[in-house]
């Protein structure tokens, strides 16, 4: 198994020299956040994940947890690194200082989850669906709830975990059955089965918060019926168990290191979270995190996937280049030479780099609504990230698996076996397709909810954005990217007003268009960001850097992407305006004939 | 888990009326394969595929294979299925009649290979190996060699196996380091490790005739000096053990239940099969049979994969369509009536019933080839199959795993746990991609060797086979599948030209090309098929057939492929013509910036 080095200096490039970094936190008063605590944050962040977590990749995969009789053991390691990461302050990272936190911005959380994660995302989802809790509570939560609970979860003594999903419901929480009935001390009592859990228990904590999602007798039915609680594994007011136990883990395609369980709610003790029946509407904060977070998991697998993908290229021998040996002193070439292996490799890297571009732009976008800056400013921030996260998600998520899957074919056959450790992350990714909102979800978010429902005024202001950088562009060579990158947020545009008049005749079409539009609109995004990087890197060798390579290899990965990734736009488009006909017309019963 | 059926009305709708097999089997003088015999052969192998091998699939992978001290269980019931298919003459089915075969055509044991291979993947492999080893001891072996080994493999007792790879060769056979030393008897001296030996050590049979390359000391180098031989576990002359020893088998990501093991040869006791440094020409007789063997993959996973969700997607309830309640009765309508979930189950149902087309022709393709029509009907079939055998490995395993992730998918977040039986699927059909030659491999076949090489002439035979169907349909209705595929294999010809004259050039033309070539290929020969099978329909509908919905089903079928799937040779097309250098361009150091 390769051994994964932490991408510093193209986390830095994006950072800073991208997105501009600086300037931002300046902007919205996060001056703690000068250049020189971040990079000492990026660098600690990375030995980290590269010494500590790495190395207990594998092993989770292939112990994982265990669970007996109600008691969940993490792997081999798992709980020791836990504590290393508490000890080392890093759950409080982005903490409000009011309940211990540190009160850096989001967006360092981010960069610094981004490492953990993908050097070992099991591991990771632990601390990640912890700092989702914090952020419910933080945004929701009472003075007495932030007091008692977000500052045990700040300070990483305890974690916590979002329960949604219930065994007939998933994606239709509206069906949810876990009620919840006010007691006579204010609490409610909680009784229902969760499923499918993540980090839902374990042995890593002394304490499991759990927010919950149930209905309150009398409530509305569906969606409108909703309440949030906050129900911990153990009281916090004396440490006695309370009524939560975990009844299973689930045998899963992937991520065993990380518990998938099944919550018991007996008459548990819960504290309402907000007013009764606005839990959707404040769990949402959570899911517009966690998919975000999920987003991550895309081109964390692109980026662990092609760090062993390239090694293996360059070692591997097999066959000739088609032009001749390239290097003849060996028994064949290594496997680089082939332009197909290539080929593998150039997505990949343009998933996991283009992917970073993508999703720091969005949690620095979620910096802005949590700063100080005009509400004009946040209420924009806000549009284009409520555009973005659906894309964000499914999108990365999409050809974060196929890059992954890249990975594996680079290795032949022993991309197969599991000590190369290639198949694990093609594994473990798939999930990421399906949780917080599977890729069919995310895509009727933002074709029926973000785009269709304001005529697409949110999405113009993500096209002014891509519109302004062309503007402003110094570079005259970027003339490659910047054409097509114009032709193609001006088509998207004017392919959404199709579309919007198509679904005024019938609605099924907007479920029809919606995975190819939100695929459409994945690939226009990234190319956006490949024209950016482009362009930074055509001013930086301007400017006489020294790291030639480095920004060679940014524009022509670029090149590649916008010459052999971005043309799937092409298919799209036919597709989703092929008209709901060819999928709806087919009977319920003319899918299939057994006997 | 869903229970496996046998699709035995598609396999006859393919068979006969698509492919018109009655009148094959008269033509290649196989009279013997009348309807009412094939009939019960495809009824008594779905039985036995659909009550003896789909309930060990699941087992299969849970348990896998054990290997214990150089010996190895096979998952429980698979050795006892095992003697019920020998009891039950399925081995001989299209075996030599002079050693104990039935000597059908080889297209009914691929029927019945399907079948049971969708049923079980993994144990379908240990006869699926075998059959190979016995294609390859027909066309080559001494008869003593037939007399001894192939009778066995005929009659079931004994199965076989490929020895090809080595670790550090799999694609490049070339730097094989197995060696075959002459002996006095005449007999040779095999030693040399061989990984990845499908079907390579088990409890099933009493003895394992490997098929071994291997290299004469004094052979030329590279493929030129590579021999074949049959090397027995147990000698055939007294039954003592030959040194041929399993070292291990390998723990992978799917296939659990077939064991893919390292053997070791020590100086064990082999024999030549034919001529000395002819092995690699012998080895791709077994080679063209497997790779249609896994090109069944790709279509076994997709039946499978939507015999599954097809069932979930009518079972399973999440919210409402959107033009209303379509079961108002319940609490949710099935998720069927989403188009999106429809879009997932059609691309599943074209890839398994288009691709059991495109198998079956090649197939019977294969029957030619063994028969006693004229040299210039041999010729002409040889041709097609050799440019169709590397479409039909690499496309149909490539979008057979897209089926089995679209299958996954379907369940939500149900498909990545184990017990549904989805991603068993998923992890199984990986490999398709992977063995008897990669994605990568085919398509360099196909477009270097097969297509570039004769200067596109066994191509023309494709596109005439197509340019005659569209010509010579009589159904009117046709008009909307005949002009796109029309245009479509006219395109694929000249832009076979255009790849020439840029080859001619700049040989990376060619593997830049390659990958995009091939799926291009597939897509437009997958239309062609779905268009033969929408004429059937028509046919059938105007002869007043009572099966309204079986036909009406194909043709929309065969209009969403056309509609949805077909365009993606707008992508594959400009990809591929983008030219070498956006992937030779970037240095072998240019890809990564790791500290």
């Amino acid at each position: 198994m390769h051994d994964f080095k932490a991408p510093i200096r193209d986390i830095q490039f994006t950072l800073y020299e991208v997105l501009g970094a600086e300037q931002h936190y300046q902007r919205i008063g996060a001056q703690e956040a000068n250049r020189e605590l971040v990079d000492a944050i990026i660098v600690e962040g990375g030995k980290f994940a590269e010494e500590v977590l790495a190395p207990l990749n594998q092993i989770g995969d292939t112990v994982g947890c265990q669970f007996d009789n109600g008691v969940v053991t993490t792997p081999p390691g798992f709980k020791e690194a836990y504590k290393q990461y508490v000890e080392g302050g890093w759950p409080s990272l982005a903490g409000e200082a009011a309940y211990g936190g540190q009160g850096l911005p989001e967006s360092l959380a981010t960069v610094v989850n981004e490492m953990v994660s993908t050097a070992n995302w099991s591991w990771g989802m632990y601390p990640g669906l912890s700092h989702g809790a914090k952020l419910t509570l933080s945004q929701y939560g009472t003075e007495e709830q932030k007091q008692t609970y977000l500052s045990k979860l700040t300070s990483g003594e305890w974690t916590g975990t979002m329960c949604l999903t219930e065994s007939h419901c998933g994606t239709d929480l509206g069906l949810l059955k876990t009620k919840a009935e006010l007691q006579a001390d204010g609490s409610y009592s909680i009784t229902g089965t969760k499923i499918f859990i993540s980090a839902g228990e374990h042995d890593m904590a002394e304490n499991i918060v759990h927010i919950v999602i149930a209905r309150i007798p009398g409530s509305p039915a569906g969606t409108k019926g909703i309440s949030l609680f906050v129900v911990p594994k153990m009281n916090a007011d004396d440490g006695s168990k309370n009524a939560v136990s975990c009844g299973s883990i689930e045998h899963k395609m992937g991520i065993h290191g990380n518990a998938t369980a099944v919550i018991n709610f007996d008459n548990a003790k819960g504290f309402l979270i907000g007013e009764p029946d606005h839990g959707l509407k404040y769990m949402f904060t959570f899911m517009n995190f966690a998919r975000l977070g999920t987003a991550l998991q895309g081109s964390a697998a692109a980026e662990l996937s092609f760090q062993g993908s390239l090694a293996y290229a360059k070692d591997r021998l097999a066959m000739r280049s088609l032009t001749g040996p390239k290097f003849p002193e060996k028994s064949a070439d290594p496997i680089i030479v082939h332009p197909d292996v290539r080929r593998m490799l150039l997505q990949q890297k343009a998933i996991a780099e283009g992917g970073r571009a993508m999703i720091y732009f969005c949690t620095l976008q979620g910096d802005i609504l949590n700063s100080n800056v005009s509400a004009e400013e946040k209420s924009e921030a806000e549009d284009i990230m409520s555009v973005l996260t659906p894309i964000a998600k499914a999108f990365l998520t999409e050809v974060g698996y196929e890059a992954a899957n890249n990975g594996l074919q680079v290795f032949g056959g022993h991309g197969y076996i599991a000590e190369w450790g290639m198949e694990q992350i093609v594994r473990d990714t798939r999930i990421a397709l399906l949780y917080e909102g599977t890729t069919g979800i995310q895509a009727l978010d933002l074709l029926g909810r973000k785009v269709l429902s304001d005529r697409g005024k949110k999405l113009r202001l993500v096209t002014r954005v891509m519109h302004r950088f062309c503007r402003d562009s110094k570079n005259s060579e970027m003339k490659e990217f910047i054409k097509p990158l114009r032709k193609h947020y001006k088509d998207w545009g004017g392919l959404t007003t199709k579309l919007g008049l198509k679904a005024l005749k019938d609605r099924e079409e907007v479920g029809a268009a919606s995975v190819d539009y939100l695929m459409y609109s994945g690939y226009i995004t990234l190319a956006y960001f490949w024209a950016t990087m482009a362009d930074t890197a055509y001013s930086a060798l301007k400017t006489g850097s020294t790291e030639k390579d480095f920004y060679e290899s940014k524009i022509k990965t670029a090149r590649f992407y916008f010459e052999r990734i971005l043309p799937r736009v092409k298919t799209h488009k036919l597709v989703m305006m092929s008209g709901a006909g060819n999928l709806m017309d087919m009977g319920d019963d003319q899918f299939g004939f057994y006997q």
